[in-house]
């Protein structure tokens, strides 16, 4: 079967190359994989400056949908032609996880799925959404779940407002569930095109942060003075402290990114005085992937795929995730 | 009646001085205050480095506990002989506060405790545990109130790991608390005679930060691995990085002091690696305060009162505070 | 100004009459009412048959939609224009109730709002959701509230399974919410007619408990064999029964109505057994009202009104409700 | 190895026998029992009066403490030596169960801990409280667990009002969970002397229901007219609708036990009208099993065994459940 490679850092040493196909062992499923999204952790794993402590060479990429092609002894959970997604963290299955179960990810240090097929345990995997095309599933298990689990962490209520940053994956999911959970979305970035794409996916106000870089001001006053509840953080360095300004008192800020850089210089009084919840995300176990999926089902809930490239163009995947210009997701179809 | 007065930025302008007594109006009870504790608060903003919108002469304290010698039209809350605590923010009541309950404290910018009477609205007081002296239940306002909201916005369950950094007010009552809740508390200190007070007290780990800096480390052993469930960071700048290498994932790290310096230089990558939960906090609602005292008065837990000032010696209760030597609170007499 | 008042027990009883227009005092509002909805206690009530501690002459109902024409002194949260409704018990602003808040409803033991004017304080109020009609509004405030606090106490989660009984005002709220938030919603009625009605409004399963008397084994085999996670019971003694046969373990009844009479042969062994929980229902708090007014304004959602009669036809209306034929909510327009 | 067998419904079918000793699979330990203890499902199944599809001989008693003495391939839980305690419900681990971990009960329908030797999943056992003699671990199962659950569920805060029916297993766990909580707790018994009792195991009042039949009334009366916040349901028919009676709006009703008989006369309006929580409750997860395992370490609490039978005296032990003179739970020592 085919699979891609990553056999040295650098995006350069991503090869295509030949492996045996995998049995499913007892417990196991065969997954014929179809499609994968791309992640900010995939890029800068690839570049090397991302230790997950993974040895050459690796499979990338941790976000897929494919079929269900045969079934190990013992397996219940799904039968043959069923449609699944992966989990980067397959072993977190509820609550707060252990050390092993968040270092234990595929597309490093675990082979990934950037594969024609993969071998996974049942208890690993999660039933697609029916109403979704391979490439918008595979859109979920980062991007979506983050988003999920942050909205679903800081107890978001209807009549909520919620300040997203920017228009990348983890950003208009949480756009599309708040919207439809009955908050009031405010969403930032530098560009209106980009913020008229959000207005028509349910944001109730825009900001253009280029325009208005005192953006926390301009959220306070769309707040009646008190603030937003809750602010997404996508920017870390760039954005926190501004974040925290822009929240009322106990709001939370999700930390979500470091598109901004690493180290934050982080006034500490600011998120004393305003009592401010500051949550540190990534992805969520499978039950808060199961409960998301619930909710795009019932909703019919579309993910936004900003491009999709064929097999033969991942490494154009790759530079399409670092130019940064994407708005949602972008997939690969197998 | 007497009051003190601080007359201008700088612990030399606080001042006896004379006031008329006042009378409660419909609503308000007169209360003749018996004791009052100090907090860090109480320093800076004498000092003239904490700007709360204060004007001169200010009554300066927010912690005090006296008895109810008369009563306004209407109120039923309290009787004449009810002993009382005040509350440094009165007018929030329950849930998340609004900035307008945030910013109407009393010590700054509104008159504080440090007086032979005060008046206050009835709902703005709480009825202090009955078997605490004045001065144990004047410790309770700030320090006691924080250390309850921490260990309750963290769900602090029984068997879990508490990290308590220092012997201050916050910390004392939160290893207090901790202990009682079934949680097991690991006490810092540069102090070998101070964590053994704390061991007294119920701490079932000690750690002496100066002869081991990395107490992170020796916490993640003393957990098996996986760290603490809740930090109680008092120092800020000089702390918050080992404390969040001290949580397990999800663990939470509570923001309660600058002792350290304002500004941290945050490792975003940290929190999120974690999926760590970081709560600014200061006080919380009169709802907290009144389940706290229930939980004081159940246990018949004892606040620490490390010195007992009279009133004629309230600047040598300043300066208790400034010397960061305690262990417990301090209290004033009067 | 003209009112309805009930002048004795029984619905021949209740006449139109004349009394002065009320002034509002300090932090009331004076009310010009357009709307009110009839609810099964307002029958009950009028028929003698419920006890409030009411006197007469009582002006009826408790729900009711207008427009403030006038605000006493102090009043900041309402100005002159506001579209407002009442609340069954104006006192309870959040939590968990006391005795006297449960105790002090309009529409008996206070008089209500089947009146011209009305003057209230200006806490009792909240704003009506903007895209409402004043006779949508009106179905709010025991209806809406009682179906938003039964979900959010069992803390419906999406992809839960919801049964709804019947297509009464709390039923049809209850199934407008929960397919909202992503639920599965099976709803049963003894016409077809209506359950496909509930079909467009989101239902996804549908059980004729006339052809299907056995509906709790329906709602076993449409959830795989394990029950639905919540039942909104409104029959009482003729189907609590079944209510509980129909959850799965740790599923929710909500204890709506007593339609099929007062007192219940409910068998222990059931509800432990299956590790039930069980909620008695009766409106909300002020808090569950605002934050489901945020939400229907969010999801722009219109509640279903029967039929809308004219003041004078108000007799009718009673006769309506009585008639237990209606579909959704009954509604008065002045 | 011996066993005690329950051959065919009732207590003279209960026999000593010989089986071979078990080897424990992968995945498994090898236990050697210490000790047990009795519940009252125990003796209405040996009765022949719980059908739970067990088929006989059945090794009856769910509740038991011994000492691993082999662990098969792959076990990492648990070692040779370790004090371990059984779990009614071994499969269900956290959150809401499902049915088929429900019925899959130990001591009927499966094998239960009346042997000298049981195998079990290591994933079925829970680490015993280390303080404790096997005879006071052995109470722990069922008694302790549903206990705490109760008050887990119904989320008791320091300072609230419970009321404990009885001096029964589960009764006497809560007493003693909830004092510890900061709760202030009414105990009621039919006996003086077992008041006294409860007295000093931290009962803050005491009723005589024999002297005061009207018990609710009494708890209406000293909780200043408002009720208690939980109320622990041991007697079903005959004292639920008191209960209901005894909780202020929005308490909760523990619905434990049916001693009182299985069908429940109940007036649906007192539920409706107090909005009350009424929960189902059968044991719990192992996940709460081990949180309360915590706080009883971490309290030294020690559970009240009334009696110890040695194990050739079973029946009377059986005998001693019947009479329903204990106080706290009786246990046997192999």
């Amino acid at each position: 079967m085919w699979v891609v490679e990553l056999q040295n850092d650098g995006l350069e040493n991503l090869k295509l190359a030949e492996r045996a196909k995998p049995e499913p062992k007892a417990g196991e499923v065969l997954v014929r994989m179809r499609a994968a999204s791309m992640n900010y952790r995939d890029l800068v794993l690839a570049q090397g400056s991302y230790a997950t402590g993974h040895t050459f060479p690796l499979i990338p990429l941790s976000d897929g949908a494919g079929v269900v092609e045969a079934i190990g002894e013992g397996v219940t959970r799904f039968q043959v032609g069923d449609r699944v997604l992966t989990q980067m963290r397959p072993f977190w299955v509820s609550g707060t996880p252990t050390k092993a179960q968040l270092g234990a990810s595929i597309g490093g240090p675990r082979d990934g799925v950037l594969a024609e097929y993969i071998t996974a345990g049942a208890e690993h995997l999660v039933h697609m959404p029916s109403h979704l095309t391979d490439e918008q599933g595979a859109t979920l298990p980062i991007a979506g779940v983050t988003a999920w689990r942050a909205l679903s962490q800081g107890n978001l209520r209807p009549g909520d407002w919620v300040v997203v940053q920017g228009t990348g994956g983890v950003s208009i999911f949480a756009l599309q569930f708040a919207h439809r959970l009955g908050a009031r979305v405010i969403v930032t970035s530098s560009s209106d095109a980009k913020l008229e794409r959000a207005r028509q996916l349910g944001a109730t106000h825009l900001i253009n942060y280029r325009t208005t870089p005192n953006w926390d001001e301009a959220v306070i006053e769309l707040t009646g003075g008190e603030g937003a509840h809750h602010v997404l953080d996508v920017g870390g360095t760039d954005t926190l402290s501004r974040s925290l300004d822009a929240i009322r008192p106990g709001g939370h800020v999700y930390l979500i990114g470091f598109l901004g850089g690493m180290t934050v210089d982080f006034e500490l009084r600011k998120a004393i005085r305003r009592t401010a919840v500051m949550h540190g995300l990534s992805v969520g176990p499978r039950e808060t992937f199961e409960e998301m999926n619930a909710a795009i089902e019932a909703w019919k809930l579309e993910p936004v795929v900003d491009r999709v490239f064929a097999r033969d163009e991942f490494r154009a995947a790759y530079d399409a995730i670092a130019s940064g210009t994407h708005f949602g997701k972008i997939a690969i179809k197998f």
